[in-house]
């Protein structure tokens, strides 16, 4: 029987009809039954139909897709709540975003779009009669057609359904700074198991009822996963309340059977539906009106057969009501005649002829609660966020400047300048800026200036001994990489824009999410209705090379081999190596769309390398020589070249440098520090791949090249295999020697130190000579004895103090 | 007042007095208190002290480290619960592993078990006196020295304390199949606000209170994490108690706080252990007798300041009780002589000289509680698992064998046939052997075979549909990839066997627990007195290649960038590339320690190629020539060199080879086919990496090389850069371009299609001739009629079918 719990805190049950405090008619509940028949129609028809697509003639085994790929399981529940909520949205004129959480439903996603006119509009082709029908059926799951699961193809959707475990961070990231919107979102309970969602829902003590929108989650129990039962599903009911009252909601409760009466099923959703909203609407008022306590937000929780409305079974084997309906509930339509015929009678069991006109076209009774326009939510901007983002308000990056009175001279701690200028940032723009992060703000040293111009946002408990936490604030902190990175994600889709900080080693969390991240960008770019959104900012501070006591386990710069891998017209890398250069790559990234912007830069004092005119340059060009640390004659060639990636290994690779100056003064060395590292690439790999005429005039084709890299040093054979020089180029970089204790061992454990260095430039060149012989011999020496005061904590050594560039003795 | 919950529901407080049932006199309070001054003494000592341990002299500044690095905060109520941990263990003979969660818990890990002198006997020249206790506070978190959290340095650890968010997993992991073992779990409440730990707390569905041990969690609320509260400590009560039982726990609150009197303090928490270990004695002798419902397991909230037992405040800022306590309550002692003088009260709070002997040894009365010998939690059995491994009973493979009468003619399943093999295994190994997925292991096929031999672990509520579920079985299926990791992990770090399969594209889920788990490996190797425990395997299926209906989001073969960035000592990378090489090599990756294990495998019906016998031989090289496909003179060179490591890879390199064999018979060609990834890695780098003679031999020095990869392609040039043809190499793989598409298109899109292949050898042989360009172009014609039919469905065109191996037209 349909049942919704009552209001209030008890999991009783109570029939629809003593429920049922909806004023509406059965007008309303036909209206509703139409809408949904029909979605559930055009995804079965999806699913299966390469032609006929309305019946008109006895189905075939020739009208059935040749190989049957899809997921019709969770679709049922999906195209309930979806008609519902329209009625929702235009009784109460609410703005709503629909997020399709359960990874495989897709085609009601889809089915819902063509019907309310949005599919249309953004595919012409797929027009909306029998014509359009039919490709909107065959394109389903089909070479070269859309996938299985919502995509960026999908109108109204900011999120694919196929990693599973982010539907619900997504969504909060989507409501934050829009006070107007609902967010529906629909929580598979496959997803509900994953990690992410199940620390997801936690995300209402990050949200402030006054400045940011509403979530409504709505956790669909249909039971079943691929093969298996779902953990939610089969917990006692008063577990699963108390559980979502833990997660501080208000679990709204309503049960569906497959033979309850859809009159009934509908009186029974409305009324849920309404009570949520009341809800929603009282507590948005309270919380207008002052009330400071934290809401207990309505959550729906939607439990309905798997495969509802589809075959009862098939073969003697049940199929609706379990998981054998999670993909296609008859497998075989086109070999078994029987099938065949049941999948017919199941596709007339909708009764298509009273949905759709002669020519295809849905009646207009049958979409007759859709909403109009922009309130279709399919049709919402808010899932186009290119076309509400407007751009950053950003100040003059070179205001932030740090003086260099000459290279080397002066110490200064990057992410801390760069927390100055973000600070500006949030000032100017106070509703669409944020940033996110894993309780590392502070760490990573964005504070003190940020939290001298907003606050972190909290509305869970506070004490006297806080600071900085507050109802609403541009800091977003929780100690989840998921949640930090879901909800920046839900933020740049719906037009704002972000930064996510973090430690360079955890951020290996969230690969998988980047990847994901990634991929919809890459496929976004080549649907022509979506513009472009905010790039994603990350910043990478408390590196590999500084992590002078938790040791090995913090020491992992693998991120950047992850991120390289994906499409070149998504991913940006830069390692700026001081603090002008951050700033300057910084501003870039914050006016940049479409991208994945990675950025690692250091977090503790250390030497300042370029002027901010020097810096701009040199980032405008991505690398470049460093002519103060060079001593070749113009229009001459270099003996070597000595190459640079990141903070740490520039310095060292610049004190090499100097005692090589000093010592073979004959010696030509030009230096290169390269911050963008898709320079590296050739022309045809990346769009920032350098020609390889430009490259050569730089790296020399024939002339030994010394790399000093940030990460793991065979990313950079990667991305330069290709140039003619590679056979000359030997990187240091990471290689996975680590323990606690000091920067300076650090790059000594890993032969990334000065000494090493200047050893490899002088195993190159060849004809040094004695003198060559003779400081290889004392670097070896010099080495040695490092690595007796290598792992003393304090003052710096005179000997690596001195090195710091510019030498001299 | 120091409070626990009343037995029972509600969360209403009792004092101590009333609530205790605990027959102890002041003796066991007096102990208790000993027990955990001593233990919060030496942690203080390992932060603070270079000297002057036992403060035998008035506290100096050359007595205090130069550098402050570590974590106070969480310490005291892990060694609270450390302590009622050791005298439950001695009164109830229970075997106890301790897990500690909080990252930085580690200066209180070490401290217990130096108390209880496993340290001194795993590290003789840590001895049990002064001179020891002064090497003990030096050692930690200092270069050379320890980290500051638990490690595989620390004695009874299995959980590295750094990434946070696993140690439930973990926990849950070990007490699998240990029915005599309880695994006390401290989570730290921000590590709470983690995904993976979210959703660990459901592990309790999994387990089965006959065959597998006890998890008693212990929430440990002490309210902030670095720079912010925490979550679960800014809740009512109420809702985190309901949250608690929601999980299906069983809640037992304690609150303390500062002010409390220790005597209070220990008879509050001793009647709070003893409650939970009488239920978890109750649920296990209930359910010994039959009882089959799930129990709802006792759990502990310790609700503490963080902080507790240091300084009350600094330079007027409060310190015990905040975030200021997270690291090192007093940041400057060296510095600042106030600072000085409140850390000598702090530690001489502690009495010391009641607790060691003037020898620097604990006294006897101060260590009465712990437990004798391998009862001590430090030095429990399952924390060190090498020591309890056995090796698994395993079937001779090649009884699995796949007839192959000859290459390429029949077709099977490999991972189906695997699956057989595995059924054996779990016959024979019914209690240390699992296999763990998230709902994957039918979709990759292991199913129906697994399921012949032993049935799925589930512990919630059944339902007549289900199929295989079953209170204790070999295969634990959970929509997490983080659950089945940690929990794999748990069960091998306590000397078990397991093998994680999953799709391949989300294997990067856990990309930063394999990095962690490939860490701790790397460490405990050289830890002398860890001995190795069996391999992580992972089966990765539903590969790049064969995403029919799933997509471009489902396309990711980036796990094995990722993998081979970590110590080569410890991580191996197999693409056997039929049934039986898939075989042998999983019979290999089963007996192997101390490694992590990736193989990568298909799981559609594809063409079998290499007979058993060759298999082995091809395994055991791990790479070699596929003699019956090359056409090269005993004693000649081969003109070209065509390798392909992957199935379907392997499979267009050869449709690519039998048509040239047919088009340009003088074309000499030698057919490589690499299983194990890393022999393309040089000797130097590598354990398995082939020398430079052996590989010159087989892919020449001279002579191109067309190299057809699973892959990203740059991994193949990253492993092989070093050797003398890497110049010759050109690589096909993965470059990210897919959709939802036939597997044939698959390869077209990313170049890597038998055509492509065929052209590229053609384009880097010289001299081919007439025949080369007319055959070129022959296959540029056929390579773009393909694309008409690359996106059918159904039966393979001739096209595609002739061209399997071998042609004979």
């Amino acid at each position: 029987m349909a049942t919704s719990s009552r209001e209030g805190d008890q999991s009783t049950h109570a029939s629809a009809e003593e429920d049922s405090a909806v004023g509406e008619d059965t007008h309303t509940w036909a209206r509703l039954d139409a809408w949904w028949r029909a979605a559930n129609y055009l995804s079965v028809g999806q699913i299966y139909l390469l032609d006929n697509p309305l019946l008109r003639e006895p189905l075939r085994r020739e009208h059935i897709k040749p190989r049957l790929l899809g997921h019709f399981g969770t679709v049922p529940g999906l195209n309930l709540a979806y008609a519902h909520l329209n009625r929702t949205i235009r009784e109460r004129d609410v703005d709503c975003l629909y997020i399709a959480g359960p990874g495989h439903g897709g085609p009601g996603m889809v089915a819902n779009a063509w019907l309310d006119g949005t599919y249309t509009e953004l595919f012409p082709t797929v027009t909306s009669d029998l014509v359009g029908m039919q490709r909107l059926f065959r394109q389903f799951s089909f070479p070269g057609g859309i996938p299985s699961h919502a995509a960026p193809e999908t109108p109204g959707s900011i999120h694919e359904g196929g990693e599973l475990g982010y539907s619900l961070s997504h969504a909060y990231g989507a409501a934050f700074d829009n006070p107007d919107l609902v967010v529906a979102c629909v929580v598979g309970d496959g997803e509900a198991e994953t990690g992410p969602l199940a620390t997801a829902w936690h995300s209402n003590k990050f949200l402030d009822p006054v400045t940011d929108g509403t979530v409504l989650p709505i956790l669909h129990l249909n039971g079943w996963k691929i093969a298996n039962p779902t953990v939610l599903a089969r917990i006692p009911e008063h577990e699963l309340l108390e559980l979502m009252r833990g997660y501080g909601h208000d679990p709204l409760l309503v049960s569906f059977e497959a033979s309850d009466a859809s009159d009934d099923v509908h009186r029974t959703m409305a009324a849920v539906m309404d009570t949520a909203f009341d809800r929603i609407a009282q507590i948005r008022r309270a919380a207008a009106e002052g009330d400071s306590q934290r809401p207990r937000w309505p959550m729906i929780i939607l439990r309905s057969p798997k495969g509802w409305t589809g075959p009862e079974q098939s073969g003697g084997l049940a199929v609706e009501g379990t998981w054998r309906s999670h993909q296609v509930p008859l497998n075989d339509p086109r070999g078994d005649e029987r099938q065949l015929e049941q999948l017919e009678d199941w596709l007339r069991s909708y009764r298509p002829d009273e949905l759709f006109e002669s020519g295809g076209a849905p009646r207009p009774e049958t979409v007759a609660l859709a909403p109009a326009g922009e309130k279709r939510m399919s049709a919402s901007p808010h899932a186009n966020g290119g076309f509400l983002r407007t751009p950053l308000d950003l100040p003059d990056f070179r205001e932030f400047a740090e003086r260099v009175t000459s290279p080397g001279a002066d110490t200064a701690q990057a992410t801390g300048v760069l927390g100055e200028m973000l600070a500006e940032v949030i000032r100017r723009n106070p509703q669409n800026f944020r940033i996110f992060g894993p309780d590392e703000t502070a760490s990573n040293k964005l504070a003190p200036a940020v939290y001298e111009a907003t606050e972190k946002q909290w509305n869970a408990e506070v004490s006297p001994l806080d600071e900085h936490l507050a109802r609403a604030g541009r800091v977003m902190e929780v100690l989840s990489e998921h949640q930090c990175q879901g909800w920046l994600e839900g933020y740049l889709l719906t037009g704002r824009h972000g930064v996510f900080t973090s430690y360079e080693a955890f951020i290996h969390i969230v690969d998988s999410m980047f990847n994901q991240h990634a991929k919809w960008l890459e496929a976004a770019s080549e649907v022509s209705w979506r513009r472009d959104i905010s790039s994603l900012n990350y910043l990478l501070s408390s590196h590999v090379w500084r992590q002078d006591h938790n040791g090995f386990s913090h020491q992992d710069p693998g991120f950047l081999d992850v991120v390289v891998n994906k499409s070149s017209d998504v991913v940006r890398v830069y390692l700026p190596f001081d603090t002008n250069t951050l700033l300057s790559t910084y501003d870039h990234c914050l006016r940049s769309t479409g991208y994945v912007n990675v950025v690692v830069a250091g977090k503790q004092d250390a030497p300042q390398w370029l002027s901010m005119d020097e810096a701009i340059e040199h980032c405008a060009n991505g690398l470049g020589e460093l002519a103060w640390a060079s001593n070749v004659p113009d229009g001459e060639e270099p003996d070597v070249v000595v190459a640079a990636a990141g903070d740490v290994p520039t310095m060292e690779m610049l004190a090499a440098v100097s005692v090589l100056h000093e010592e073979l003064p004959d010696l030509r060395i030009r230096v290169v520090n390269v911050v963008d590292l898709m320079r590296l690439q050739s022309e045809g790999e990346h769009p920032h791949g350098m020609p390889d005429d430009e490259f050569d005039a730089l790296f020399t084709r024939d002339r030994p090249i010394v790399f000093a890299f940030h990460g793991y040093p065979w990313l950079i054979h990667r991305l330069a295999y290709r140039r003619f020089g590679h056979p000359n180029l030997h990187v240091r970089g990471f290689k996975e020697r680590g323990t606690t204790t000091t920067p300076f061992d650090m790059v000594m454990l890993n032969d990334l130190d000065r000494f090493q260095l200047a050893i490899d430039v002088i195993d190159r060149v060849p004809g040094l000579g004695d003198a060559g012989s003779q400081l290889r011999q004392d670097l070896e020496n010099r080495r040695r004895d490092a690595r007796s005061y290598a792992r003393e904590f304090g003052e710096d050594p005179s000997e690596i103090q001195k090195w710091v560039w510019p030498a001299d003795a």
